[in-house]
């Protein structure tokens, strides 16, 4: 049966972040959301408190400020009772997730003006101790190990490596270009651009991702206003909009040992980037920039293969020829990536969408980069996230 | 601006729940799902797993199983992937919230049929570690001193006795009707009816609250299965439409001390129903039955107060006098109520659900419930939960 159009319905039009990403011990949870919500309100014209009809908060780990898992904490914190608000929470697909229900709201017609908020605390608590100790109480098979999630990767890192010639060096690649798009951005975490040699000879994690392969832990907060396609105007002379959507999913428990699971690629990518695609109606082809989920190095590889960027075992080459460059073909992590931004788990979804937006209306220099971030003449942006080790992933598209 | 229409857009065409709730310490979250899931696929006609777009998962304390909170989860219990799944966790309100997102995301047009479960593992686990000792731990300022949640409602008891004369035996009156309705419902986890003698006479847990004033603490699991109204004859002949959701929130960490709290009433609820009639076009006095809120008599008296049925101060006029009987003005709670079901929090909203679909249809009798528990012509319910002790309120009308 024939979808309906969901091309330039749904706009966003205003963002924002808390200023910087990083060990953010001098913020609380509720300080981020409010940092991250304000400019996101004077990003937008004419728009009050009031116009917000409903909010949606990606928020993943409340254990870790020793909340209750609650829309209800977003709307004490922003002041907008008694406003609806429904929290989400969907592994490290939780912002992104949070910003699509937001976004079916929308288009259902009942609400005009929604908020998506994604926020996570993961510095200054005992985030190990919810978690983690849970999940080994529990008997979790790989954890209980001391099998974490760079052990996991590391092994799609050998499988990889092994099936298609890959070394060390393509990931270091990948580490040394979000480094040095990071450097450039004033809201990352990481704000220093790192040389191949460093990367190479920096300390093994699991074999064979070293420090610089990971994504640091980090906190922050994002947020973004949706509105109609056809009130955008009144809220925004550079509306950016939002036409494709997809959430896949994947087994959970079973991911690592499911006989089927080739570990040369996340299915949940590749079917959620093709919801998404047929939503928004376009081909990988079309796509001028991406954000992806880049927790590790390997992973960005697999990333853009997966989201159909270049042919399977093509993306180190992609990478390393430049084609994954600000100005190259498909500038993949313009921001930095999860690289320089770290993860900051609900958060970064949205944080995605932040910097989609404002690469899509033009205007990341000077206030959002340093020269050589923004990326020209960009028409269409995709944000992609991958979750529970595969299990969750999502895409979003957006266009100007 | 004028509102779209949502009445008899988005039909309920099937609907299940586990066996029994109660102490299920022979089924996992697993097995839980998978029999409230088989139940509603087999309730509807023609339809196939395959036919399922997306799912929302309500599950609202996801460390009692030890595992991750996401969507993927359900995903994998059904063997529904890749489709999407998103998770949603909102106190109380967790399983109706799931389910106002599935139907937004109906009502959006990208989704022909779509799944909601609510589910809950609260006996053979360890909540209280997982929960109440990590808000412990945290510094929570009430449950930090062995303040939990009976003593909160109980205070909302003593003001109301004090404000408008009610007794402990107005209290009682609704848990006897509320046993009397769940000893004829053969899902139910208490099916035994108790005399106000009883009642009045069990152990106290915090005055004026009884053992018999409080729900209990219990396992279960619910499914429904949504699709557009026009799309509805293909998969039954007896359709309920949902006509209006509302969800509002209201203070949670101040909720208690906060000095405009009125302890006689919860403004989240009467905010969502606003939301809800608005959206459904109708007012109180046109609901035929509703599933409310009883996790403690107190409780269902306010919910009564505030979704319009009475007057403030005159629930327990109306309870006493039969009006919210089977066959009275406004049947409350006709399923027992958590009074006898028990509260399973992410699947509570869904059972609810299930009852009104049934009562809808007329279908109560024999399979779900002895001889009297019909509500006779029903045309109309709502169903009502409230959270985190008045932090949020969901208010769902199912008409047929």
């Amino acid at each position: 049966m024939e979808r309906p159009d969901f091309r330039k319905k749904i706009a966003i039009v205003g963002v924002g972040t808390v200023k910087r990403f990083g060990e953010l011990f001098d913020y609380e949870l509720s300080d981020m959301i409010i940092e991250a919500y304000l400019e996101a309100l004077s990003d937008a014209r004419n728009l009050e408190p009031k116009d917000i009809d409903a909010a949606w908060f990606g928020w993943a780990i409340p254990a870790n400020v020793g909340g209750g898992g609650s829309g209800a904490v977003l709307s004490e914190i922003l002041n907008i009772i008694p406003k609806p608000v429904t929290r989400v929470e969907n592994f490290c697909a939780t912002g992104a997730d949070a910003l699509r229900n937001a976004c079916f709201a929308v288009m259902s017609g009942w609400y005009d003006v929604v908020l998506a908020v994604g926020a996570e605390k993961m510095r200054d608590v005992d985030a190990r101790d919810a978690l983690l100790h849970a999940l080994v109480r529990h008997g979790h098979p790989l954890w209980g190990k001391g099998f974490l999630v760079p052990s996991i990767f590391s092994v799609h890192a050998t499988v990889y490596f092994n099936k298609f010639g890959a070394t060390k060096e393509d990931l270091a690649n990948v580490a040394v270009k979000n480094h040095r798009n990071g450097a450039r951005n004033p809201r990352a975490h990481f704000q220093r651009a790192v040389d191949k040699g460093r990367v190479l000879s920096a300390p093994i994690v699991s074999w064979p991702l070293g420090l610089y392969d990971c994504c640091p832990v980090t906190d922050g907060a994002a947020a973004a206003i949706i509105t109609r396609a056809d009130l955008a105007k009144k809220f925004t002379d550079t509306p950016v909009y939002l036409s494709g959507m997809g959430i896949a999913t994947d087994f959970v428990a079973g991911i690592f040992t499911h006989p089927k699971r080739d570990f040369t690629s996340f299915p949940a990518t590749t079917n959620a980037a093709n919801e998404a695609y047929r939503m928004a109606r376009i081909d990988a082809s079309q796509v001028d920039f991406a954000e992806v989920h880049d927790c590790f190095t390997i992973t960005e590889l697999l990333d853009i293969e997966d989201l159909g960027f270049c042919g399977k075992g093509d993306a180190p080459r992609f990478v390393k020829e430049g084609e994954a460059n600000i100005g190259g073909k498909i500038a993949i992590n313009p921001s930095g990536g999860l690289k320089s931004f770290g993860h900051p788990i609900g958060a970064t979804g949205i944080r995605q969408v932040f910097e989609a937006v404002h690469q899509l209306r033009g205007d990341v220099e000077p206030k959002y980069g340093k020269s050589g971030r923004q990326v020209p003449d960009a028409e269409i942006g995709l944000c992609h996230n991958l979750g529970g080790t595969g299990s969750i992933a999502s895409v979003l598209i957006l266009e100007r």
